[in-house]
């Protein structure tokens, strides 16, 4: 039994009234976590005026080095850390390792951004002369923001949706609270017992709050940031808050998205990219059980194609075994909850409503392995095909979040860039081809719609990455239903934590200010 | 009488119920303007349908050549366009060439910039390898939005609120559909017409909306973005709409500011700097009647300097002369409407309320030159003194939208800095000074919670622009009070209403399809 308890103010703090937390393979109770609603304004202040100060007083050098103890202080405890993923959240251990590598492989590669910044503590644009003499310039500078980080995270990733927040506003000299998603809670608290333990960090900087955050989101100001992940919903009721509706808040949301796969005409079966765009929609749909905001929900195919490639799909899903993650053989485990097995089996239901029927799996019948009879929240693998994709609305708005994707089949490149529009902007899409102009066509349509655009053709086929993998040097977000949010990025993520400010004067002076090691 | 129309989908159109335009020197009634409250459904879907993919189609280059049309346009027309704001706006003839020239030159300078972007349709970023192999490359790219910009302007800048929205919507590829505010939609349709008159923008690409616009914000989608000048209240709902919120319509937002003036220590009277101080703070608070955005708030003096100050403040304010702006000795004109009378008086008697008390002028005594007896909306410049500025709440917190400021007397450049920032935000701060450590304590301080800073020293006091001139060049926009947004600072508006996607893939292919002149 585990209880999960908060680091406010530098102390651990466990609730008074609890709630059991539920191993989602087996629904036995593994830990308890915090009922209450707090009153969290103390908590606010002290994060504006001790750990803000503190983290401003650093250079990027400086925060980049507290960043790389935090990495190691992670790494260090990859095993222990990856036992209580498989044990408290039914991830496999090579779901544990994406979750947790990513964690620390996020916070080294800001720890080194931090490092390539360097003794400074401000980002500067190029200088331009602003009238008719050679002295007055504008320079404009990005300084750190005077208040406070909230960063509410999502339940699939506890540990790199932690991380990869942390270390962009820590870099960027901005204290952060941060709260974990409750169901998946008990390995973000451990995470947390180790961003602490590294003792790097200013005080007053890093809080975690355990179960609900009360009325914080109301009581954040004019300089504070608000970054959320998860929900259209619960995001629509932040972005809707008196503090980023009255007092302009920076809010960054990462919400809902129908990704995308869309295979071009040009590939045949057997070339490279076939295997590879096989792969991809058979990894998206089963890793971490489908719950990735990154995962492929719609796959788009040529109309001839479509047959050979249900086919081929439906063998390769044939063979992921699903059951419990502490199983050897074992590839999927079960969705975070029983409301979610709920949401996923009534999703489904949704997309068939809306015209695609379900060529591969069943959302109702499963049979883990290893586990007790009937408990956990274990569903199959399902895939759908629409043959009139246009007419299938919900296939383009309605989020299945678990192992589930659509086939859609359609007849033109056109065709292909409408349909994936469809789903009113998402985080990722991926094109597979490799004739030129039907690339640019998919480009081109595609990418304003879209945060990220992975390009798979036969000469990286080998050398890409999977869709849904998120690499912190490429802005992760995208517009619409995605939230309109963007994180990450290298050194453009900074930038939601920082002001940017059109210096204007005697250009000597400015460059005097803003180039010495001292700003 | 002038009737003021709306451009819609080509054909201008006059509304069935009408409400008076008043000049607001005499209340004379010299125009009208629907009171319609009409349903812009079918104007947003043209705007999408027809004006969206003419504009796109274009390269930078292109949409330059058409801003550059609209310059000259309103270049052409200036002395007629001159005499239609004094005389139905109530500017003085100098206040009608900052509005007009500000919206011609910025126009004009982003024509300039469309042609130095060239014969292309994206920003690109420099590429990034993205692991082990050199031929996997990431590539941040920018790309129109496929929707429509819905611009809310604001009464103070007919003109340039229009045309500097316009310019940068128009060269980012985006159709616009703006409305005016109504007491000075005189001019802004007599812009509208100038524009449309060009004939250089693609059908649908253009729209005017005179009166309300129904309930249009609520039909924005998840690729359009609304554009808003005005006040926080005002702001607020347009941010808390259901576009806005639910679908994550891009906003942006420039709101109330109060925007300060800070005189460093060193500065003796007699220097350079000290007659620029006096020269700006006049202008902030006399140039169009005090209503403008960036316009001069809060003087912070060191308690020392504040007898003299005042007193020099209080000679160059007596000779502002008050009236009719036909009137060639006038150097004020009235404010713009009735209720922003009425808010100024109240404006300046919360102002005492707080602990300020009136040392020149009146808010409720004015003898305005040219005008009927007891007609027009004027009011006198009135300065205030706070000589303890912490205590005084209203002085940061309520922006009196007139030709009004406080001076608050300070100890300390540390508390000088914690004082400007109890204005929570604001558009644009001036420093000043000369002394190098006293002035990086200000800008350090300062410039996270503005958007702009302007340091007047001594090597550019006779070169500086006013506080209030916004350049093309700069980003324009303010955090917290003042709206949290960004507008212009040249290539950097186009963001707003673009999209940035990470395109991750085989290099060569990448460089072919963004560099090329094609893209």
């Amino acid at each position: 039994m585990i209880e999960v308890k908060s680091y406010l103010m530098g102390a651990w703090v466990a609730g008074e009234r609890k709630s059991d937390l539920l191993d989602p393979s087996t629904e036995a109770v593994v830990g308890s976590i915090s009922a209450d609603r707090p009153n969290l304004g103390a908590v606010l202040e002290h994060a504006r005026s001790a750990g803000g100060p503190a983290l401003r007083a650093l250079t990027f050098a400086q925060r980049g080095v507290i960043l790389k103890g935090l990495s190691k202080a992670i790494h260090t405890q990859r095993e222990a850390l990856i036992e209580v993923s498989i044990t408290s959240g039914g991830t496999t251990r090579s779901d544990a390792k994406f979750d947790l590598d990513g964690a620390s492989g996020t916070l080294a590669y800001y720890a080194a951004l931090g490092a390539k910044l360097g003794e400074t503590r401000l980002l500067s644009e190029p200088s331009e002369q602003l009238g008719q003499d050679s002295r007055f310039f504008g320079q404009h500078v990005w300084l750190s923001r005077e208040g406070v980080a909230l960063h509410v995270n999502a339940f699939n990733f506890p540990a790199w949706g932690l991380a990869e927040k942390l270390a962009v506003a820590i870099l960027a000299g901005v204290p952060v609270i941060t709260k974990p998603a409750t169901s998946t809670s008990i390995l973000a608290f451990r995470v947390a017992e180790a961003i602490v333990g590294a003792n790097v960090l200013p005080a007053g900087a890093f809080h975690f709050v355990a179960g609900s955050v009360g009325d914080l989101v109301d009581q954040l100001g004019p300089t504070d940031v608000l970054a959320f992940t998860g929900s259209a919903d619960t995001g629509a009721k932040l972005r809707g808050s008196r503090s980023v509706v009255g007092r302009s808040t920076r809010v960054n949301i990462e919400a809902d998205s129908l990704n995308s796969a869309v295979l071009a005409p040009d590939v045949e079966p057997g070339d490279d990219v076939y295997r590879i765009f096989l792969r991809d929609v058979v990894k998206e749909m089963t890793q971490k059980t489908g719950q990735k905001c990154t995962a492929t929900r719609r796959v788009f195919v040529p109309r001839g194609q479509a047959d050979r490639v249900i086919e081929d799909l439906s063998a390769e899903l044939s063979r992921v075994k699903i059951g419990h993650p502490g199983n050897d053989e074992v590839r999927m485990g079960p969705l975070a909850t029983k409301q979610q097995r709920d949401d996923f089996r009534s999703g489904v239901a949704k997309l068939e409503a809306s015209g695609a029927r379900v060529v591969f799996g069943s959302a109702t019948e499963v049979s883990p392995i290893g586990v007790p009879d009937g408990k956990g929240f274990f569903v199959a693998p399902v895939l759908l095909r629409a043959d009139e994709p246009s007419k299938a609305d919900a296939v383009h708005a309605h989020e299945v979040f678990g192992p589930c994707a659509t086939v859609c089949l359609y007849d033109t490149a056109d065709e292909a860039v409408a349909l994936v529009a469809r789903g009113e902007g998402g985080l990722v899409s991926t094109v597979y081809g490799d004739d030129r102009e039907t690339l640019r066509t998919f480009i081109m349509g595609i990418a304003p719609y879209h945060g990220r655009l992975l390009v798979v053709s036969a000469k990286v086929a080998d050398k890409t990455i999977t869709p849904g993998l998120v690499l912190p040097s490429c802005v992760h977000g995208g517009p619409g239903r995605a939230g309109g949010g963007e994180e990450l990025g290298g050194e453009r993520g900074l930038r939601f934590y920082m002001q940017r400010t059109a210096v204007q004067g005697d250009r000597a002076l400015l460059d005097k200010l803003f180039e010495g090691p001292k700003a």
